[in-house]
């Protein structure tokens, strides 16, 4: 049979807008020489106060920035603007989690080519964040001490999709019904690989650890 | 003009599938004499600690019944039916939020002649099961002292979507930097008229105020 005229053109892998956007903001850190942290917690988790303390601890060693991802209000890219580094509020007006789209806007107002480190703190949620990448080179889970030890078993999808899970609030424990060492076998059991850290945001206790991570550009 | 010969039907207020499930399930809860209450909270707020306190402050006054949700796992039912009351597990496989179908379906794997009072224990999380109409009387928030005082700010519409509101863990409060009037007034500005509990689950701080508003059906 003789071959038609024209090439039927075929489109493989066909990604989703999201994915898409995604990968174009991956680009676009690539392209400055930013690293990119995706933090995810339950609200109250303690995003913000581990990145104010991940502030500190890096100070005079990485330029950072910070992207704060909430439904609504500024209470914490106030808290990130007084420790003077470039922040930008992201309110999604309801919507559950970030995404890529979001993040592309959010760019625009950063001043990238003075960033070496960017940190996205997630919509205060275990589930939904989970299903939109934004370009990001690595995800951390906090879960903090109060929240209990079984929760991986209620959201497994998290603590899969991760590369480190930070147990925060560590000075609560002596108060709490904590197991620690049943915590870390659950998250394991789920994610091999992960890194896992002890920290408290109050006391400082495992910040050097976990920044030394941070600045580790090959994990 | 003479009218023409048929009528044209017109369908008004079109619920969506979800509010019409939701009204179904209304209707056979007061068959049955049912009082249903949706509690709502984020990740480790306390919920099932809470209904945990809940059955033993009204056994022999009201014969309780549980529905858990929960993305994964039946960690929460098994607490539930070591309480010895009728207890069903929604596993959501993903889905961030109880919906009223996922609700018909358990109701007829529960023995609704014989409860008073049926408590929902929604997925952890502060944002999506706002949207989803149950066939609830009542909607329940709990925020964990925690998760911090800032919550009405960054989730304010379930502050705004619920009947009360339960400040749990109050045996924390030494330890941690909650304020409690400036909670209070917060929820207060987004909900003038919720009513507002402090309780411990731990000591029974409370529950007695908590079970007695339960316990009243005109609310």
């Amino acid at each position: 049979m003789q071959e038609g005229r024209y090439r039927i053109p075929v489109v493989e892998k066909i990604l989703s807008t999201n994915d898409q956007l995604a990968e174009e903001n991956a680009r676009r850190f690539d392209r400055f020489g930013v690293s990119v942290v995706n933090i995810m917690a339950a609200p109250g988790g303690g995003k913000t106060s581990l990145i104010l303390c991940t502030i500190e601890a890096l100070r005079g060693q990485r330029r950072i920035g910070v992207i704060e991802g909430d439904v609504a209000s500024q209470v914490d890219s106030q808290r990130i603007a007084a420790a003077e580094v470039p922040v930008v509020q992201i309110n999604t007006g309801g919507q559950c989690h970030l995404d890529a789209n979001m993040i592309r806007g959010a760019l625009s107002r950063l001043p990238l080519e003075q960033i070496d480190l960017l940190l996205i703190e997630n919509v205060g949620n275990l589930i939904c964040p989970v299903g939109f990448k934004l370009g990001e080179h690595r995800r951390v889970a906090i879960t903090s001490v109060p929240e209990g030890d079984d929760k991986p078993y209620k959201y497994p999808a998290i603590f899969q999709a991760v590369n480190a899970v930070v147990i925060n609030k560590l000075d609560l424990l002596p108060y709490l019904d904590f197991n620690l060492t049943a915590f870390r076998e659950l998250v394991r059991a789920v994610n091999p690989n992960v890194a896992l850290f002890d920290v408290s945001c109050k006391t400082g206790q495992g910040i050097e650890e976990w920044a030394a991570w941070l600045m580790d550009a090959d994990v």
